[in-house]
């Protein structure tokens, strides 16, 4: 993504004051996905970013890791690997629990997503303090597969997800 | 989709018995959606049918329904809009209530996702009941938008969502 697609996507995202709660500011990225020239911008520089790195499986989290992993997956030749919160997945799961700021929550992969040594992408639209992201890399592991980078349309600097993933490949396409 | 691909893609497709709960076969699309070659199937053939529409959207059901949605839109040209579940939505939301098997659900797109007559291809990975289509359809005409189809991976034929949805065109690529 070059400087005019960057400013032209963060021109897209909408900011939302005191949503999902008083003093947070939500990065609002539906605008941009509707956005027929955004969506084309965003897919595509993730697209050309890992078409040649020999990516196995994308994992998108639940729910928006979605809407960018498939439309990746797809697009360089990979499958997609859904990591869902807990009880949605029918067959056997690997879980891992991770702390929220208030309380905690689960991921899940099914057991059978991957094989030892298999090359993973994982895919989130957003990137805040890393604990859904670093519950992913934890999954991927104990399954024996390989992370090879994490992706992240959105990158909130200030809560730094990036230090927990230290030691891991992470792009952010725009950070805030 | 043709009948080799159809069979492919339905060999690809895990039947887990009794998930969610007893005398259920839920069709898990996970392995096939994994499999690099099923996903190639599922989203070209998508992608050929919708293609030459005139779509301006794709709306995708949380959360399976962002896994199509996504994909086929950055194919055809078109935005992508999530239908979301309650209290998910940061901006101000048009909201549509339906029924469950036991209770009710609601299902919420952002009042500013369309424009009046826009053309809409709304995306699922199943049709069962037809409750949440059903309630989608409602939600992108109270927007003023036209449905040009309802597209799902597989459809439950024995659950009769097709007769909620008389008088919407409706493709499935798999029907059990």
């Amino acid at each position: 993504m070059n400087k005019k697609e960057k400013e032209f996507v963060k021109n897209l995202v909408r900011s939302v004051e005191n949503f999902p709660e008083k003093g947070v500011i939500f990065r609002d990225i539906t605008t941009a996905l509707k956005n027929k020239k955004g969506l084309q911008i965003i897919i595509k520089d993730l697209t050309e970013r890992y078409k040649d790195k020999g990516i196995d499986y994308v994992v998108g989290a639940d729910a928006r890791g979605f809407i960018f992993g498939a439309a990746i997956a797809y697009n360089i030749g990979a499958g997609f690997v859904p990591a869902r919160k807990p009880g949605k997945l029918p067959a056997e799961v690997e879980s891992v629990e991770y702390s929220l700021e208030y309380g905690k929550n689960s991921i899940e992969i099914h057991k059978d997503a991957f094989s030892k040594g298999d090359r993973i992408l994982i895919v989130d639209d957003l990137l805040a303090t890393g604990g859904t992201a670093k519950a992913m890399v934890q999954l991927v592991e104990k399954l024996g597969a390989k992370v090879v980078e994490l992706a992240f349309m959105i990158e909130l600097a200030d809560l730094k997800g990036r230090e927990l993933l230290d030691g891991y490949e992470v792009y952010s396409q725009l950070v805030y």
